[in-house]
C-alpha cells in the first residue's frame, strides 16, 4: 500500500468535498442551474481578486489567459517592457515578440529578485511603452516580485501593469483594485484548489479602455464577449461546466477560512519549509524575496544528480515535489506549499526530504528539517 | 425526490465509470503516470479518428480547435469557402473574417441539406479558395452534411477540407484517413462522454505542409507546438488533467463496445426518434440529410410559445433537452441520441415530450410516440 502526496505548485491536491463535487452527474449549461452556479462563483471570484470588476473565466490554462492579454489589449508594434525572471516571465517576452510587438526584456539571474532601480532605469529609458507585464511570483525559481512598487511605477508613467499571478491570485495578498493592476491573471489548479483546465482574469476600467484600440485578432479568447456573457451569468463558448462546479466549491472553502486567514496560512509553511531545508545545510535559491507560493531549493553539492531527489521522492515514497526546469533542471527542486496544504503535508515532504537525502549520500541528522519547521510553526520545542 | 435526464447535444450524460475517475485525487501531469495515461488516450484517440496522424489534445472547447485551425493554416488574405448551415457554419465564416481571410459563403436555408451541385458552382468561381470550412453535422438543424463528397471535390480542386466534427466525431462514421479529411476535430462533452474543456484536432499531412506557410500570429494554439509535445506524451501547456483521465476512461468504454456498435447504436436511436416525433405528427427539420446527433423538431402551430415544450419537460419532469438557437429559438426543439445514451433515454424522452404536449394543448394519445420508437428499435409489436 503506498499513500501519495502531491507538493507541486499546480496542480494542487484536491479538498475531498471538491472531489465529491466531481463524482455527481453534469448539469447543462445554458440552464438556471448552472446560471445559479455560475453567478455565485463570479462573486466569489471578485473576493479573490480584491475587485470590483468582473473576473471572466476561460476555458483554458493560464497561458491562454496571457494569450488573450496580449491579442486583447495591444497592436502590432506596441513595446511593452517585461520582466524575464525565469520561465514564465521568458514566456511574456516570447509571446510578446509573437504577436509582433517590441518587449525591451529586463533579465533576472534566476533565483534573483527584481531591482526596482534597474526597473526605474529600464522605464527612464523606454518612456513609449505600453505595459510592464511580469509574475507576482515567479514559479521556475520562487521568487516573489514586487507587484505594489511595480504598480506605483506604471501608474507614474502611465503604462497598465500586467500581472501574472498564476502562482500568486490567492496564494498572497494581492489587492487588484487598491494596488491598481490593471490586469490580473490566475489558474484553477494553483491556489483554487480545483484542475487545470481554468483560467481567470480581470481588467482594471483603463485595461479595458485599452482594448478598444487594439488591433490584434483574436476570436476564442475574447475578452469583450466574455464580459458581456458574464453579465448573462453565462461564458461566451461552451464553459468548462465539472470544473465550474468544483470551483464553487473550493471558493466555498477559502471563503469559509477567510482570505486573510489562507494567506497567513501559505506563510506560515512557506516560512517552516524554508527554516527545514536550511536547518538541513541547503540553501534557498531566492535568499532576498522568497515566494509564499513555492520554495527552490538548491541540490548540494554533494549529490551529482540532482534529479534524483524528486524521482527518488515520487517513485519510492509517494511524494511529489517539483524539479527544475530549463536551465535549472537538475540543479534545484521545488516544495510547494499553497492550495489545500498544511502543516503535516509540510512535515510529510521534509521527512521524506531527510530519507532521500541520506539515501543519495548527502548525510542529515533525522528529524533536524522537521524540527525546524515544527519549530518555526509552534515556537521553541 | 426528481431524477433528471439530459438529452442534449453536449454535454451528454457522464458514465458512472467516467464519474468515479472524476472521484479520484489528481496527479501531477510531468509524471510518468500521467504520461501512461497520456499515450492510452492518444492511441485511443487515433481509432476514433480513424487516422495514422496524432489527435492533439487542446485545453479549450471546440471553438478553441476551430480558432486553432485558423490561426495555424491560414494567412490573411487566404480565400475560403464556408459551408453556412447554421448557428456553427455561421461560425467559421465570421472566424475567418476575423482573421482577416477572405470567406466565401455557401449559405443554406436553416433545416436543408447542402446541394452538391451548389457548392461545385462555389468552387468553380472560387478556384483559388485555399479550403472548405464545414461541419460534419450542423448542431444547430441537426443536419448532416455530406463530409465524403465535400472531401471528394476538395481533393479535385487542390483545396483542404476542414470539418468541424464536434457533434459528428464518434457519433457517426467519419473515416479522415480513408475520406482524406484535412482537419477534423471534435469536442470532450460529445461523443467522448466526459465534461467539456477538452478539443480534439487532427491535421492531415496536406494540412501539416500548410502550416509552414501560414503567417497568421498565435501562441496558445500552437498545433506543431503541440504535435512536439504529444511525441513526449504531454502537451505544450499543462494539460487539464482530470478532463484527460475521464477520457481514458469513456475511450476504453467506446474500444469496449466497439467503434460501428457505437456509430449503430446512434443510427438506431436516432432513426427511433424520428419514427416517434413523426407518429405524434410532428415535423423534423431537416428532410433530406438528418443527422444522426440531434434531431431538430418544428414546434407544431397549435403551440404558440415554442420555448414552453423545453422549458416544461426540463422544469417539471427532469428531462433537459435543447431548444432553437438564434433564429429558431422558439420554433424548433432538439432532441439529442448520441454518447452516453440508449433505447430507454429515448422512450424517456418521448414519454415526457407526449406529456408536455399534451400539458401544452397540442393533444396526442399517450403511447403513440414511444409505441413507434419501440417498434422502430425491435420490430412490429
Amino acid at each position: 500500500m503506498k499513500k501519495t502526496y502531491l507538493l507541486t505548485p499546480g496542480p494542487t491536491p484536491l479538498p475531498e468535498s471538491v472531489i465529491s463535487v466531481f463524482a455527481q452527474p453534469i448539469v447543462h449549461h445554458r440552464t438556471s442551474q448552472f446560471e445559479g452556479i455560475f453567478e455565485n462563483v463570479k462573486n466569489k471570484l471578485k473576493t479573490v481578486f480584491q475587485t470590483k470588476q468582473e473576473v471572466l473565466i476561460l476555458a483554458a490554462t493560464g497561458t491562454g489567459a496571457m494569450d488573450a492579454t496580449v491579442t486583447n489589449l495591444f497592436s502590432k508594434g506596441d513595446k511593452v517592457i517585461t520582466v524575464n525572471g525565469g520561465k514564465f516571465g521568458d514566456r511574456w517576452t516570447k509571446m510578446s515578440k509573437q504577436y509582433g510587438l517590441e518587449p525591451v526584456e529586463v533579465f533576472l539571474e534566476r533565483g534573483a529578485a527584481l531591482n526596482l532601480k534597474d526597473l526605474e532605469k529600464v522605464i527612464a529609458d523606454n518612456k513609449d511603452a505600453k505595459a510592464i507585464l511580469f509574475q507576482a511570483s515567479e514559479t521556475s525559481t520562487g521568487v516573489r516580485m514586487p507587484t505594489q512598487e511595480i504598480c506605483q511605477l506604471t501608474q507614474k508613467n502611465n503604462m497598465l501593469s500586467i500581472c501574472d499571478a498564476i502562482t500568486g491570485c490567492g496564494v498572497f495578498n494581492l489587492p487588484m483594485d487598491e494596488w491598481g493592476i490593471d490586469v490580473l491573471i490566475a489558474g484553477s489548479q494553483k491556489a483554487f484548489m480545483i484542475p487545470p483546465g481554468l483560467a481567470f482574469i480581470s481588467l482594471s476600467e483603463k485595461a479595458w479602455k485599452t482594448t478598444e484600440s487594439s488591433n490584434l485578432p483574436h476570436f476564442y479568447f475574447d475578452l469583450t464577449k466574455e464580459r458581456k456573457s458574464m453579465g448573462k451569468n453565462q461564458s461566451a463558448w461552451t464553459p468548462a461546466v465539472s470544473l465550474i462546479q468544483g470551483l464553487q466549491e473550493s471558493l466555498r472553502l477559502i471563503e469559509e477560512e477567510g482570505l486573510e486567514n489562507v494567506f497567513a496560512r501559505h506563510a506560515r509553511l512557506a516560512k517552516a519549509t524554508r527554516a527545514a531545508v536550511t536547518a538541513l545545510g541547503l540553501e534557498v535559491l531566492c535568499k532576498d524575496s522568497p515566494s509564499d507560493s513555492v520554495t527552490a531549493i538548491k541540490v548540494p553539492s554533494s549529490i551529482e544528480n540532482g534529479k534524483m531527489i524528486p524521482k527518488l521522492m515520487k517513485d519510492k515514497y509517494g511524494v511529489t515535489i517539483a524539479g527544475g526546469q530549463d536551465e535549472l533542471a537538475g540543479k534545484i527542486f521545488r516544495v510547494s506549499h499553497f492550495g489545500y496544504i498544511e502543516q503535516f503535508d509540510i512535515t510529510t515532504g521534509i521527512s521524506c526530504l531527510e530519507i532521500v537525502l541520506n539515501e543519495l549520500g548527502h548525510k542529515v541528522e533525522f528529524g533536524i528539517g522537521v524540527g525546524a519547521a515544527l519549530r518555526s510553526l509552534h515556537g521553541d520545542h
